[in-house]
């Protein structure tokens, strides 16, 4: 957590002076010290264990993490949402919101439009860094500071959060929150949620092992481990109770969810006849997700 | 409902002369009458009691709700859909769709690529409208005619439609249907549905008061009082039968969902051993949802 | 499934010189011969039951389905994912990967900002194709290839795969996975999921027939005849065991969800207090559709 990164940028500022936003190139960040030989260029240093203090810094760690230097949760991002600017994201550039309600009056006079995609504090990451080894339908779903693994698809449905993404291949089509991770070959099914720590109302971080499958539509409370499966449609919160269905399907007890956090090869469904949720021994995972894998 | 409102506007006409679309700047917007001083301006003079007659007047009323000038459901929309033209809405502005298909092969033939993000009688409103106290991280769901009350942040899976939004700060993760208001401090979960009165198969407009919550994934057919919290992954319509647990945990009855309407302090949950949809008195709302405001 | 199609295109190439994508103008595509009389056009030729060898082959059956000239699953479509490569579409059009870092970099140094919507090997349809007669509100949620039936509107949170979509009149607010049709006057509701074939576990095709609601955030594991309805919130997999509940109320037995497939005038509803999932005759769907047309 001490290492020590330098990047050389380009930003955007304010009619104030201000740094709205910047980027980084793969080549222009190194571990190492960098010589800024270009003029257009500004030099940052920032360390994982230090929080940001500064917009450029922020947008250096931004850019470690998609740029996959960094993992989530692996450099201090503190504050970050203090010192990033709210900012109009639009066809001509990053604007404050005064000045582009200047620029949009003056274009709209000479018959010109402005489009604007966002007005947030984080960018989309692929305006920023673009890797040959993963595909993101919609890009407006990925934040900068997403941490996509190689082969990772994100599809249209699917989100991921700033310090959160895949550590491996996945195929993404749910909704991965702030510092939720997910193991190798692991598939969040279209429209499932993953419960960050700001929302869930508790403080256990949420992961997922590899092998394991969301369903669509369903819900993730509490970290699993490996070849687990979620069945579609079933939402499992850290308060839920669940019936523990053995090897013979005898149901052999009662557990809080939060009981099976991290524990590997369970299946948890939604009895259809009596309406209780069940867990039992997972059998079947690995064949889905390689059909899914191959293919979306 | 009864006030007058004048607008000095920036219109887009297609080749048939029709508009198709007209942008409205705050300091252009006055319950006064407001000269016309600028040739490229056009004037419009609307009435809250009287449905729109034309795209320009549509598209001022679309405005004072973005603009917060009126709030949904008090100004007269009657037939704003018959009004308004499919609109292809393009990186080059707006058209109709047949001079877009010329407009589209012309560029082609110059190696020039025209991007449509939308197909739609509704423009997206951050291509109108923005707000210095408001978030919208991904503009394509926000429709112009949306209210959001300062301190919102629409988040990437968010939705509001136009004639609905929030009354105060909020965070708004799932969807706003068209007439769908909610309370200062409300949440609306990742994925969260609020059912429209058009597809709800009823005629009670739903809205949340204070300080409620919808889960992730929830869904919500009756409108709400004042904190309440729908549990993550719940959907209840009007015609759900619910238990009613009493603060000693014990059932003491069972009632229609309709018959909950508009009350406060509720908690929907469904018994995870049995499947029943139950509400018991809520205890725990407001630190969650500080929480959440803190941050995203 | 033997007819061939010409098709005239103009398309872009990587600085390697392989094509990355191709556009059809609608008059540009005939099931006779075309003539090529212009040089920026190049002319392709495909057959329905050949699968795709080349980039401008695909592209060629992609416009097909989505001019509506062949329905889903009429063409051959095979090995469609290794042919075509996966794209930066951005604001100055498609790029390699390789290609846009550079582009990107020298953008930055003159402060001009490339903006990329999408890093993946389908492009969105309304790029390519807009019907006079569709609506889709956020068109990076419809692949080319998609086939949207006349009077279609897609929202904000639809979504239709390629090779997928809607027979006639629709209203699209969840998500057609790829192969998945939809019949006249269906309604697919908010969030509500269909499951493909390569996510679901299993070779059944999901469809819907005529008259269909799938209410929001539900789910769908089973093909469904004609006048089904599934309730909101309510999830259907193949492997559900579901309640027959008669036209007098009464239970008569008990069938996996597959055994239903396709049969019509069905409602789906998971009973609030047994937390059983139930099948009935279903009775009210007419009116509630033609509310939902008249409008959004």
């Amino acid at each position: 957590m001490t290492k020590t990164w330098t990047g050389l940028g380009i930003g955007t500022k304010n009619s104030d002076g201000e740094w709205l936003e910047m980027h980084f190139s793969e080549k222009n960040i190194s571990s190492n010290d960098l010589d800024c030989s270009e003029d257009h260029l500004k030099k940052i240093i920032v360390n994982d264990s230090e929080a940001p203090s500064s917009v450029p810094e922020a947008y250096l760690k931004l850019h470690l993490l998609s740029y996959r230097l960094v993992k989530p949760n692996e450099t201090n991002l503190d504050g970050i949402f203090g010192i990033l600017k709210n900012v109009v994201w639009s066809s001509e550039g990053p604007f404050s919101i005064d000045d582009f309600k200047i620029a949009q009056y003056e274009a709209r006079k000479m018959d010109k439009h402005i489009l604007v995609h966002s007005v947030d504090k984080f960018p989309r990451m692929t305006d920023y860094v673009t890797l040959s080894d993963v595909r993101i339908a919609d890009a407006n779903r990925v934040r900068l500071g997403a941490y996509l693994g190689s082969g990772t698809t994100v599809m249209h449905e699917g989100f991921v959060n700033f310090n959160a993404g895949s550590l491996g291949e996945a195929m993404i089509e749910g909704r991965i929150s702030q510092g939720v991770l997910i193991g190798d070959k692991t598939d969040i099914g279209g429209g499932a949620s993953t419960m960050g720590t700001l929302s869930g109302g508790n403080d256990v971080r949420i992961s997922l092992g590899k092998n394991c499958l969301l369903g669509a539509n369903s819900g993730l409370g509490i970290p699993l481990g490996d070849r687990c499966t979620v069945e579609a449609g079933l939402y499992i919160t850290a308060s839920s109770k669940i019936e523990i269905v053995n090897n013979d399907g005898n149901i052999s007890g009662t557990v809080k969810a939060s009981e099976l956090s991290s524990k590997s090869d369970l299946l948890f469904i939604r009895n259809s006849l009596t309406g209780s949720i069940q867990c039992r021994p997972n059998k079947k995972v690995i064949g889905l997700n390689e059909e899914l894998h191959s293919n979306d």
